[in-house]
């Protein structure tokens, strides 16, 4: 047991959650979660992509919704983009915490399917990608690995590759200087258990001991908490996650694909565990319910229709003082 | 790490689910849905209930259903009676596996609410539960312990209470020759989390080694399967379920209560971590699909919408060979 103290949670329900919804979302609906949000003691919202509309007509509105969100203090706001018109994008807002990400991934048919790359033209073409952070001046911060635990291309992934693709970041880094803060390492395609967590980020652990591990975890088959719980058990103390269960990746090409992992799920048993993680849980409660009022439909998220335990042990203690 | 190699799933699907269902559940679905699941390779699933129908409307048929279904070799039907009355309308379908359990609750508040009677009052009621099989030839294999992790009445229960109740439990069995198979944890109002499973499951293995230990978990707070998951790790091989997630408690007043762990999505993990069910997951899956057909809305089971991996491996297999 090496359970941490505290844990960071990244949420990305704004961006990966809206991303996914068929229906068009207002512009005025999207700033008032990401306001919400903002008011939970979360330390890091993704809010937009900046992507090309023509291929994710739901993020046409970026610019309009980093300029309607008001910061709020001790807040890092980020967005995503997939290349230097984007990240350009989200610069000339002056209003985001730009930070630079080197991703990988561990599986080349997957790759092949949704980048038309192979593992070698994909490690090539970070070369440029670097070169685009440096260019504007961006940090790196950042290494990523996607498929870091199975897909559905290629089958289960093995540690040993998991290992293979790190090695390659950290001679990447070493070649220009790049310092990661953390690695991420990403079930995009819901194949982890907890057991497949703790043997991957075991393996990284024992290599890479001074580099702190995040898990982006989806929830599709189920798994999503009891494998922030392995992660927990393996000192894991950064997650991602998505207030209610929103979203899911539009490109896995797999019906029912689920989204992150729900934020308020997992800080529901951190807060029952005595892990802090700084979140009001009933304020982002409110903010899943406000969620769920947007999309219009039944989000995934289950504190948020079970309760906390905050209000219950408050009238259990007003009863005994009556 | 003490994962056992194989587990044991008692379904409840069918008795815990419909239950709470607020329409009338036609009575040839019941028996559809138990026919699906007794070819799945479950080894035990909870039919219906014998309860007076004012209580409980939606289980007036249980005759009829019990007559209705096929029993299948290898699987041990079983039912859920809360007198004598139940009890011999049980056994006088000639088709159940008739089996008595002891059931104490770690809450007091919560029986006062709910049975009203005291912790004492129960205790001394369980004397007449135990003539009650005594006299009806029905062996006494399980003890039972309602709201074990804590409850909306009483708010944590430390593993010391617990220790406690399990103590009395065994003084009956002592006083009366009863030889309890194993001990099934209740987290009736779902305030468990995978620590607090850790540390009741430990104190009871610590105190009674010998005692197989079943869990019984609710997933109103989407804590279900990493509760599991903790069981697990404490060795505990036995699990109650319901397919689908179908189901909850109708007397736990709890807004948004939600049923059992979902069966196939703990089969996955276990399947996944290579840990023995006996289960056919997609056989598994397509009842929960009939149980979803059959109370006419969604039900919070992921793996059947998320799908298993069987069918992906298989693919990737003929992939490569072609």
């Amino acid at each position: 047991m090496d359970m941490p103290k505290s844990i960071r949670i990244n949420e990305e329900g704004p961006r990966e959650g809206f991303q996914i919804e068929k229906g068009p979302i207002p512009t005025a609906s999207k700033i008032a979660l990401i306001d919400s949000l903002s008011l939970t003691g979360l330390k890091q919202i993704q809010t937009v992509s900046f992507v090309p509309p023509r291929n994710v007509p739901g993020m046409a509105d970026a610019d309009e919704v980093v300029q309607g969100f008001t910061r709020h203090p001790g807040v890092a706001y980020t967005a995503l983009w997939l290349n230097e018109r984007g990240l350009q994008r989200a610069i000339a807002t002056q209003k985001l915490d730009i930070k630079g990400t080197i991703t990988l991934c561990a599986s080349e048919p997957f790759l092949l399917r949704n980048q038309k790359r192979t593992l070698d033209e994909n490690l090539q073409a970070q070369h440029g990608i670097i070169k685009m952070y440096q260019d504007n001046q961006v940090p790196i911060v950042r290494a990523g690995l996607m498929a870091a635990f199975g897909c559905n291309f290629e089958g289960d992934i093995p540690p040993s590759k998991v290992l293979e693709m790190v090695d390659t970041m950290h001679q990447l880094a070493d070649q220009y200087g790049i310092q990661f803060q953390f690695l991420s390492l990403a079930d995009t395609m819901a194949w982890a258990t907890p057991l497949s967590i703790k043997r991957v980020v075991g393996a990284v652990r024992e290599r890479y001991p001074e580099l702190p591990v995040s898990l982006h975890l989806h929830d599709t088959r189920g798994m999503g908490i009891a494998n922030a719980y392995a992660g927990l058990e393996m000192g894991v103390a950064i997650f991602d996650g998505a207030v209610g269960g929103l979203g899911g990746c539009p490109f896995a090409k797999h019906q029912g694909a689920a989204g992150n992992v729900c934020t308020e799920d997992l800080v529901f048993m951190c807060d029952e565990m005595g892990i802090e993680t700084g979140i009001d849980l009933d304020a982002l409660i409110e903010s899943a319910k406000l969620a769920e009022e947007i999309v219009g439909h039944p989000i995934p998220g289950t504190v948020m229709k079970g309760g906390s335990l905050k209000r219950l042990r408050e009238n259990i203690q007003q009863a005994r003082q009556a």
